[in-house]
């Protein structure tokens, strides 16, 4: 059996098989090692992700002994771009007040550390905003003219969940910081103040490459599944098939 | 649990998570449907595959009563552009003559057939080949300068896989045939006159979901992980988690 990253959160992880999308680039990464499984949910925050969490990771079965066969080497857990909605604008509906967002944060986290005690956890904060450009992009309709998320307010999300991570020991990607290092973020990572640019994908998926390598999980150390054409011997190439 | 479509093939599937591949954009297609395995074995042809069948599906747990509740809803079975390298070249080693491909093909279709009877098998056929871009992009040395692969052996092997599909009565795509209707298929279709430039795997793509449409597996007929954001009220957003 091959093993198993999850990628969980809201619609930048939903998105990330599209064109250079991070998820898609993790799955081509550990094409022969391992299997990137897509667990993101448009609109989604932190209360319904923790309300669905049973649903989207079933026990599994036969399971009972403490010992989960299905446990994947890692999941990454991508929450807190919708969160982060402000209270009195148009996407009011998915805000979370961040001292709710870091009790739902905690409370994913315990779930996998339960549940997959030796899965490795890794926390992204939410990308920062460029405000106008969420005005170029209304996702609802949205007559005051002011932007549903500010990057402000992203920002304060995005140290909730590196509190988070601190308090676990966890990894987590600073996306909201990391970003905001390269003077172009707006144009070059968001698409529409929000989403990623393939730049953008570049960035995640390059980050959640170095952080698992840090946890020894890499396709040098990881078992390739069944022999590389390299290793296959021109004058002999059943041998390799024996074992 | 989330059904699955498996896409066991050689290279051309195991790279078809690059950006703009083929497996991608089905992964990012049913999205929130279906999870896309990648089982892709680069340079591997029928007789390596038919050896590693048993490997690559291991038989699920608690099996034996006849019923796999691991059964996908769908595989894509993609192999012949190995077997079609001509047994006189430079990649000699992976020639397999084409009777032995069709039985090859024909064991992994009932294989497929015997494990999960109600599991949609599609066939895809090596793509055209364009020789001059084969000797311009050599994987292994050439001294003959001479090209491994023909256009026209690829042909019979694509028309034997036509034949074996026929014989089980299950879809195909002719990707051969198919991709030649294009004027400029040798540019506009494959990056070293073999695997495919992102247009070229926007043709699988695109042939793969129209098949799969003829089996009424589509975003629209299969059930979605989750209440979709446009499905949750903005007023009471909880309702749409009580089930």
């Amino acid at each position: 059996m091959r093993p198993k990253i999850y990628l969980f959160g809201d619609s930048i992880t939903e998105d990330s098989f599209c064109d250079g999308g991070w998820g898609a680039s993790l799955a081509h990464h550990f094409s022969r090692t391992v299997d990137v499984v897509l667990r993101g949910y448009s609109g989604y925050n932190t209360r319904w992700g923790l309300k669905v969490l049973e649903r989207v990771f079933p026990e599994a079965e036969g399971g009972g002994d403490g010992v989960d066969a299905d446990a994947p080497l890692a999941v990454t857990v991508f929450f807190g771009a919708n969160d982060a909605c402000l209270p009195d604008r148009c996407s009011a509906f998915q805000h979370v007040p961040v001292d709710e967002y870091k009790r739902n944060l905690r409370s994913i986290v315990s779930f996998f550390k339960k549940r997959w005690p030796k899965t490795h956890i890794l926390l992204i904060t939410p990308p920062p905003i460029d405000e106008d450009a969420r005005l170029r992009h209304p996702y609802v309709e949205n007559p005051s003219n002011q932007p549903e998320r500010t990057n402000e307010s992203a920002g304060n999300y995005a140290k909730a969940c590196v509190a988070v991570a601190g308090e676990f020991g966890t990894p987590v990607i600073d996306l909201w910081t990391k970003m905001q290092q390269f003077p172009d973020w707006k144009n070059a990572h968001l698409s529409d103040g929000l989403h990623l640019t393939q730049i953008g994908s570049r960035v995640v998926f390059e980050e959640v490459v170095k952080r698992l390598r840090d946890e020894d999980l890499t396709t040098e150390t990881l078992p390739v599944d069944l022999p590389l054409i390299s290793e296959i011997d021109p004058n002999d190439p059943m041998k390799a098939f024996q074992q």
